[in-house]
């Protein structure tokens, strides 16, 4: 008996992969998940993604285990999305296009707009996710994100996660601060 | 003066690299061409994509250099898709999605269905790209994809790519034989 095609190609991992992830927007939330923004109008205010558009690639994630929905501590109801341990995994792929984007389209000035530190010594961690202080690869929560020499600043109508983003941060925790319910 | 918000959110470097990857059919052809596929019908099979999208994706990485479009050698006017510099760049990516795939969907018996091996000594490379064997980080030209042990045998009606994917293969080396002009 042979496989019937369409489960063959299903069989790719990468297939699979590109099932959850394989679209512009999915690639960019996680990206600001990665960065520690965690509410829906945060996310929806950076990526300028129409909210129906939003709305059903959370749902999405959540469904395929990536991110975790839950109660936002000390915020009545409110709801925040976290990266579960699958989640974390994608790092690697994430890190991977970024430095792809910035080799190939550069900021006009010249230079990364964001570069990644090792939390423990400061230290840049390289593509590899290897630190470039003491060699050790660097899991995605022990990174900062800090802003680089071709991040433009941010305007004074910036939404808050560009404003926040402007410092160094540290990576898989929350960005903006809890906010206690109204 | 403030940048208007859409010129800040392009200047993400991730979000312009998804404009040019972000989207499933994209990173599965990129897939396909770092595995020698070239020629527009080799595509069409192994991913099983409708011919008009397939065309659309084609065009849209070769007007972004990630593909350059050549008449092949010795058979007429043909052409085959061939990856540029700036597409063997995409490979850390390609694989990092793979990885991941592999981990949080493994085949039913377990084992990954590709392996990736360094050329000059054999040995597996890592999901960082270095040879576990000379430990030199491995460009995607000297790497062979092999069928691991999660990989199921290809079906008598398996097209061309699938059956020639079932032995090790060069990357970027072409994956079929040239066909000449008929």
């Amino acid at each position: 008996m042979t496989l019937p095609r369409d489960y063959r190609g299903q069989s790719c991992s990468l297939a699979r992969a590109m099932e959850i992830v394989g679209e512009r927007w999915t690639l960019l939330i996680l990206r600001d998940a990665f960065y520690g923004v965690r509410r829906f109008g945060e996310f929806a205010a950076h990526l300028s993604v129409p909210r129906a558009v939003l709305a059903d690639r959370l749902a999405g994630l959540v469904t395929a285990g990536v991110l975790d929905r839950r109660q936002e501590p000390g915020a009545g109801r409110r709801e925040v999305y976290v990266l579960t341990e699958k989640g974390h995994g994608l790092w690697p792929a994430v890190r991977a296009l970024t430095d792809w984007g910035e080799a190939h389209y550069p900021a006009p000035g010249g230079g990364a707009r964001r570069i990644f530190l090792h939390h423990a010594d400061g230290a840049p961690a390289g593509p590899d996710g290897r630190c470039s202080g003491c060699g050790t690869t660097v899991p995605p929560g022990d990174l900062l994100v800090a802003p680089g020499p071709g991040l433009a600043p941010p305007g004074d109508d910036a939404d808050p996660v560009t404003a926040a983003l402007a410092r160094p941060h540290r990576l898989l925790t929350p960005l903006l601060p809890t906010r206690g319910t109204p």
